[in-house]
């Protein structure tokens, strides 16, 4: 059975790599894909861990080359998902997860109607700008930046399959592990179907 | 938020009562919907607890009256869900359980389009044919009745939702579980967005 894609978004500071880490220690058989990106790493970021960091003209070219399943222009740099490691690990049967940005899930979509698109919501507006302001990584100009971007991209919710909203990591884990089992259980899934006539 | 009206269909042997009663004890908010009936109880069976028990007279009259969600008729005795108790219930909240054959769920889908619909699939025909024969209810006749009959079921699955394959009553119970959590996450349910914006 092909492994499912599962498409994790949301906005800045809403808790995404907090969910995913969770994801993968309870899943260990989750595979994260890593993405490029042409902006600098933070520190303590690794990379081909955290990301692949590459040049603007490097990324250019897998975009030209069609290495590339999605890509994004985000805060001004660039991130995309390479398309080989994600195509095998699915066809070996691997569910594959991917935390990339609202426009990079859409694309990811059309490509593969398939994929399951999980948009992860703060309890509110008032508390995504709390969780931001903890995070102290922005200035007070980008993180107004980064709250009008979130709007934004909160407005693609309905483009989504299922909506999360993290007021509690081990509830929002809890029910993006209940979201793949069910769609295990698609009845698209027909293999079970036939299956049962041999 | 309104309740979840989840639907559990199946060929005769599956399994399917057990799940349910299973899924009853495991969430105790799910309120199973009793069906009326013109077959006779079966030893054990009390009035209002498994089954209405009515007459074929009365049965017509809930028809004519529009008193049934769905009806249908199954192996020569008619089956039919009480409309008004299932939406009071819905309306209130709470979650709803109706264990109903193929061509009542696939009519309740027609009124209510949200409603899940889950079909509860044998691990094999040779293993549904062993479970009917040790529930030891049928004659041979009736059995193979049952068996054509459940071909004929199966032959619908593409029309349900998602597809539970009861090898291990525990297994297909947290499915179960697993599809109602993730149908609440659906990202129709649009309430979440708008409640962001307050």
């Amino acid at each position: 059975m092909q492994g499912l894609l599962l498409v994790i978004s949301g906005p800045s500071g809403v808790g995404k790599g907090t969910i995913c880490a969770a994801l993968l220690r309870r899943l260990p058989d989750l595979r994260l894909s890593v993405s490029a990106t042409t902006r600098s790493p933070r520190p303590g970021e690794r990379n081909g861990v955290e990301y692949f960091f590459v040049s603007e003209a490097e990324f250019a070219r897998m975009v030209t080359c069609g290495e590339l399943l999605e890509w994004a222009e985000v805060h001004g740099a660039r991130y995309g998902t390479p398309r080989r490691p994600v195509l095998e690990a699915l066809r070996r049967g691997q569910d594959v997860l991917l935390e990339i940005d609202v426009q990079g899930g859409l694309q990811v979509k059309k490509s593969f109607p398939d994929a399951v698109l999980v948009f992860v919501l703060p309890p509110s507006m008032e508390e995504l700008r709390r969780r931001l302001a903890a995070r102290g990584k922005d200035s007070p100009q980008a993180m107004e930046r980064r709250l009008v971007w979130a709007l934004k991209e909160i407005q693609r919710v309905p483009d989504y399959d299922y909506v999360v909203v993290n007021d509690a990591v081990d509830r929002a884990v809890a029910e993006i592990i209940s979201i793949m089992a069910a769609e295990k259980c698609r009845q698209q899934e027909y293999r079970q179907v036939k299956g049962i006539f041999q």
